[in-house]
């Protein structure tokens, strides 16, 4: 075909399978940053989306693997990954598969040694992204796996996200995942339960959205010295002590319910503080509480 | 004193009543700004230091509020602001009281009218700080009450911190520090969490810092976008759905388990978007989960 390969043939070739609401943005930020893709998806109907923006469509799992060096999965979960290379499995051979999908550290060392028994180099990923953000300065993609892959693939992974490489346990990407996870979970909990105080004022939410950022971004410099703390295993700077916090922590809660707002979310950081104190650490560092969350070797 | 007046005479007067942690942050940033500073606290020996930085003595809370146009109030909660207050209460007529004493927005408005049934301006704050940040770009300061007095000593008053007047209600800053304290707190509990779920692979806490910071600046952008999805009342978008995430949170906490890490800081998250799901709101955005958490009126 002189045409396509007239259009398409110097430019560097992905290979995407499903077609989600992920793999979608995946596949535009590809043709944006000038790869031609090749897509697949389950159930068909999605592929004509990205083939009306470029992208090429492959019939089969195989065959889309076949058409370029690097394939990027992101499909509901493991299991689906799992029955996506169960048909194209045999065509991996010498190429690289990077795996988005999101799943357990356990499930990435399973996969792992999967795709190495196929002759593949693999890549485990995890995206802290939404749709929307794909391609844009707040996305950031984390890898763990092949080094040699990721440093081979780099610019077409950068063309989806920032990129960090995490180390060769394959596991490490789903791993910090779902640490990144748990802390962004935690703040999205706390500012709609923070919107739900301020409701009961008639605070509009989009009022609180400045101050909260700002607030934040604070945090976010008080958890670099956390983590000093925590690294010297030295609580005793304790500007911001155990028994202080609980206090304002049993108060946040109290008035929370005083206003008629459920305090549930904030029950568990109560207790882990109260039984902060009940170890001695009231005059410790907030740090301190690491010690009662880590798993005790 | 002519010695005295040739070097302080012309420096604009700010008390400070309490000299803890806070009060000595705030004492030295006033004192950085070129103010001159008149300071009592309770335990005499704790004003030894702030003299000896160049502030003055007040042997009573009475004659510190009758040397300074204004006064600053910052001890450990309202009851000790109103004994420090019980004696030098009459003494407020014409001046400006500024309570920086944390508490709660009752506390807030039954001290507004205490202080106005004695002839003095009141503000209410909340310092969005810990001791070492005072006077930093990190911290911000929020005030409501008089909006006559917030204009008057605005100047002094962003010695301390960066300023945020939020309405006449006195209440108000402590419901916007509630609410600020709820996302804050939420967020390090999560980090401290994902911490202890690193450590299992032995990551030190220094290295996930700077991802953190980031994906917790994604998460106040996204924050700004389930704002408007309130605001709206229009929860259909759902790009980031409550049963996906339902999924991804339950996944976490069986995957942490799984570790040997407690999940219990996750559960009542968990508990809410399973709640979520069971309303019907399985595709509706994120943002919906504010429905279950605010006030019905
Ligand atoms: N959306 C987000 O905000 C976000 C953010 C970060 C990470 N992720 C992760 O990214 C992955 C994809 O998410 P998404 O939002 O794109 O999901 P989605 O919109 O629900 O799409 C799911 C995709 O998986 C495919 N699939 C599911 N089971 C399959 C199977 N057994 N065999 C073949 N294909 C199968 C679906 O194919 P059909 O079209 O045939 O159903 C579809 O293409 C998930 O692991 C998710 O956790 C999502
Ligand atoms: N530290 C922080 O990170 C932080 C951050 C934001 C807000 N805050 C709030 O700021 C306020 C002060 O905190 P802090 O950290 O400075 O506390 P602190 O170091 O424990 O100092 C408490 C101060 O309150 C005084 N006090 C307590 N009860 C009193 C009473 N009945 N009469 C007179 N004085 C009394 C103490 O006087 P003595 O010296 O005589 O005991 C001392 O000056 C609190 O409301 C706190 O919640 C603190």
């Amino acid at each position: 075909m002189t045409t396509r390969n007239s259009t398409h043939g110097d430019r560097p070739r992905v290979t995407i399978l499903g077609l989600g609401r992920m793999g979608t943005a995946l596949n535009r930020a590809l043709l944006a940053a000038h790869y031609q893709t090749t897509v697949w998806n389950r159930t068909p109907s999605k592929v004509d989306g990205p083939v009306a923006l470029g992208a090429e469509r492959a019939e089969t799992p195989g065959a889309a693997i076949t058409a370029s060096p690097m394939t990027v999965v992101c499909v509901a979960d493991y299991a689906g990954v799992q029955e996506v290379l169960a048909a194209g499995g045999t065509t991996l051979r010498g190429r690289t598969l990077v795996n988005l999908t999101t799943g357990t550290p356990r499930d990435a060392r399973d996969m792992a040694a999967w795709v190495a028994g196929r002759g593949a180099d693999y890549l485990d990923g995890a995206m802290m992204a939404v749709p929307q953000s794909v391609a844009t300065p707040s996305a950031f993609f984390l890898y763990s796996g092949s080094q040699d892959a990721f440093d081979r693939h780099r610019r077409a992974l950068d063309a989806l996200a920032t990129s960090h490489y995490l180390g060769h346990d394959p596991a490490a990407a789903e791993l910090w995942d779902l640490a990144l996870l748990d802390s962004g979970y935690a703040a999205l909990a706390g500012f709609l339960h923070g919107l739900a105080l301020l409701d009961t004022a008639a605070v509009p939410p989009s009022r609180f959205v400045p101050l909260v950022a700002q607030w934040l971004r604070g945090m976010t410099e008080y958890m670099s010295e956390l983590a000093g703390e925590i690294e010297s295993g030295d609580y005793s700077a304790g500007a911001s002590p155990v028994g202080m916090n609980r206090a304002a922590v049993m108060s946040l809660i109290r008035v929370s319910e005083d206003l008629g707002i459920d305090a549930a979310l904030l029950g568990p950081l109560g207790t882990l503080l109260e039984r902060g104190v009940a170890q001695g650490r009231g005059d410790q560092s907030f740090a301190s509480l690491f010690e009662l969350l880590r798993r005790v070797h």
